[in-house]
């Protein structure tokens, strides 16, 4: 099943795509959509809606999971992230694609295996599971991954 | 010049629209937008985006506003609302409508006069501008219409 992945963010919206193959994720692709910040923020919103749907029109994803707003100490920061993830979030029920969401501690667990690990642990836990010869850049892509290969977790042990 | 105001939230969305003519504003219609609590977030914010396409393309507005979200204490709560209003911001870009967003104090300042006014005397100040025989009910309507005579304002002046 291939899955997309999204770590929303209005100047940075990551995505990863990976696909299940006999109980394990293999990598598809990955990347960032980036909006510049003197651009008006409703123009920002649909460059990212815009660029989300030519990814799910190309890549044609089953499911998608879309990781759940860590509840920054900066609630500006927060407002912009969740208007980011409000659209993304539309724009895959657009499409009719099903989509979970996972809180932080979720997808630590599921990749790393304890809700305690630090970033920099999920991440060298994305490159083994995808293996890959790096870490994927830039951190969104990577956390895009993460989100997406939990989710590919959960619906393995749903199936079982 | 048809403007259209909107007060995001993912259960109830409201809009108002206004026309200027002659220097004054006059009341088109308004509403909301409502989604089923039990409804799952990426449809319901779909639901949002559809709804708001369909004012959109009926009205054919020419400007919109958008108050910017109050820092409510509830931080679930302010990612919900800015969630929505994500989908607003890219909704009205989508269609190439100009939209301007304006902080709660901008909008009390517009409407009744000072910053420091509250939600009842906005609400009768939308009224009143606009030669209601009540106050428009829901508070999310009414809200949409005020950010709407706000916008109306602003115009005028840079107009002048």
């Amino acid at each position: 099943m291939l899955i997309l992945g999204i770590d929303p963010g209005t100047a940075i919206t990551g995505y990863g795509l990976v696909d299940t193959r006999r109980g394990r994720e293999v990598l598809i692709t990955y990347g960032v959509i980036t909006t510049p910040a003197e651009m008006e923020m409703p123009l920002r919103l649909f460059k990212i809606q815009s660029e989300l749907s030519a990814i799910i029109n190309e890549f044609k994803p089953e499911a998608a999971a879309v990781e759940d707003i860590f509840y920054h100490r900066n609630a500006k920061t927060v407002i912009t992230v969740a208007q980011a993830r409000g659209v993304a979030l539309c724009t895959l029920a657009a499409s009719g694609i099903k989509t979970a969401e996972y809180t932080p501690l979720q997808v630590k667990q599921a990749v790393v295996g304890y809700g305690g690990a630090d970033k920099k642990q999920v991440q060298s836990m994305v490159k083994y599971i995808l293996k890959l010869d790096h870490i994927p850049r830039p951190d969104d892509a990577a956390d895009a991954l993460a989100v997406a290969i939990c989710h590919a977790h959960n619906l393995r042990h749903i199936n079982i």
